[in-house]
């Protein structure tokens, strides 16, 4: 796995009894986001398919949604003063024509942040913003197909059995295929690395997916799988109100607490093909 | 518990059953900090402690360390259109000669982040920024005293047991008492709620305690602990590897995957007072 994970020696106490052995950790380190070589953003995140990440990165933004608006994508070598390169430098260069995101301090609050100031601003905001409707998506999925799915995300996993420290989000079909599993130590860096692998497979509106994600449902991830175009988010843990209130407001479905048999649907509730209750 | 939480409706499925009932959920709203009165960072946070928030933050940021650095701290009243408190806007007054934080794109960048390009820079730009030193804190503590503290943390989280989807920071004097404990949708939010109870308290640097958080522990939550003075973190699930190499670095005891009476110990293991091996 290369950079993915790292060892470190570690003390492990059990019971009373101390050893030491060396231990496997996920990697985490800072991948700088440029745009036509200006700073964009910088976040945390576990080496790997950083090029999906920057391109999942901008379609969460706003700033493209198709292959042919990214001209190319590469390290920068000499980002650092001694010239090396550290691979933790990415710049994207746009296709002519492409708007370049607005650098401007406050663009990188609302947007860094995803948000306005207040639950309605935000909600008015990513409205004006979404490229896609996903109310209208036909997809139905039945609860007993969604209850596969986090074992399906796990046991897809590589990385998460040597460290127990990585976030997951896979990308579904509702025919039950798998597109995608991006880990990273970063829940919205999964994300974006499964909708950046898309939108550089020109494969976005992602119409008719489900996408699964370990951990919580906040607002970013809903606002980021509407910017994709996906019509139903499942998440392992809870969901936070902004979360619902994005989803209803436009159309997703959210679905929380998928556990075993049992989930709890949030919004959208229409899209699961249910039995009568007996 | 007024804004912390929220309900909404929710189609619950147990074993093929489905009924439609009200859930409680984590409320998550953003909140912007500014600086005599100019914005400094939004964050998504669960509204409650928010003084202790924005004080945190700016400690986190290296901005003040004692109370008499902060004039003030309120609401901002007219932060909208409409003229309106949304009490998600708060403006803290830096007392006559603190510098205000730059609020520079590069800084931004660079400070939401929390990192530098790579990793070795991440450790330079920290170890400028540290205020106080963990590395001779003289506190002990025993695996015994250690295994308590997910417990007590859970005991004391309010909210998690209405809604599940809350991140708890606690921390504790290593004589066993909590001095502090916050919950917030966001890991970094709650570590900033403690610190920042603890500046407006006059009690920076943290020296002799523990910081024990839910979840994971990242570079992020080691440079605030660092910055706060804390000599020890503690969490329950896994270190990143860059959090290790900025406690071993700082001389930092770092535990992960505090569970029951099994830890890792991946740092300034010297203070854990150990029975001799059997």
């Amino acid at each position: 796995m290369g950079r993915v994970t790292a060892r470190r020696p570690v003390l492990r106490i059990r019971d009373g009894v101390h050893s030491e052995r060396p231990d496997t950790l996920v990697t985490e380190e800072p991948l700088e986001i440029r745009v036509g070589g200006r700073p964009l953003t910088v976040t945390m995140r576990t080496p790997g398919n950083d090029f999906d990440l920057a391109a999942g990165f901008l379609v969460s933004e706003g700033v493209v949604r198709s292959p042919d608006q990214i001209a190319a994508i590469r390290y920068c070598a000499g980002a650092t003063t001694d010239g090396a390169n550290t691979y933790n430098v990415v710049d994207v260069v746009l296709a002519p024509g492409v708007a370049a995101p607005d650098p401007s301090l406050a663009r990188n609050f609302y947007t860094t942040s995803s948000c306005g100031l207040c639950g309605k601003a935000s909600l008015d905001a990513v409205r004006t913003a979404t490229t896609w409707s996903v109310a209208d998506d036909p997809v139905r999925c039945t609860p007993e197909f969604l209850a596969t799915l986090p074992n399906r995300l796990r046991d897809a996993q590589r990385v998460f059995d040597t460290t127990g420290g990585l976030h997951a989000a896979g990308l579904f079909t509702a025919d039950g295929s798998m597109m995608s599993l991006r880990e990273d130590v970063g829940r919205h860096n999964a994300v974006d690395k499964v909708i950046g692998a898309a939108v550089r497979a020109a494969a976005l509106p992602l119409r008719e997916t489900v996408l699964m994600v370990s951990g919580r449902a906040s607002f970013e991830l809903v606002q980021k799988a509407l910017m994709a175009g996906i019509p139903v988010l499942a998440a392992v843990s809870a969901p936070s109100s902004l979360a619902v209130d994005l989803a209803a407001d436009h159309g997703l479905t959210l679905i929380g607490f998928l556990r075993g048999e049992s989930m709890n649907v949030y919004t959208g509730a229409r899209r699961l093909a249910l039995h009568a209750v007996t």
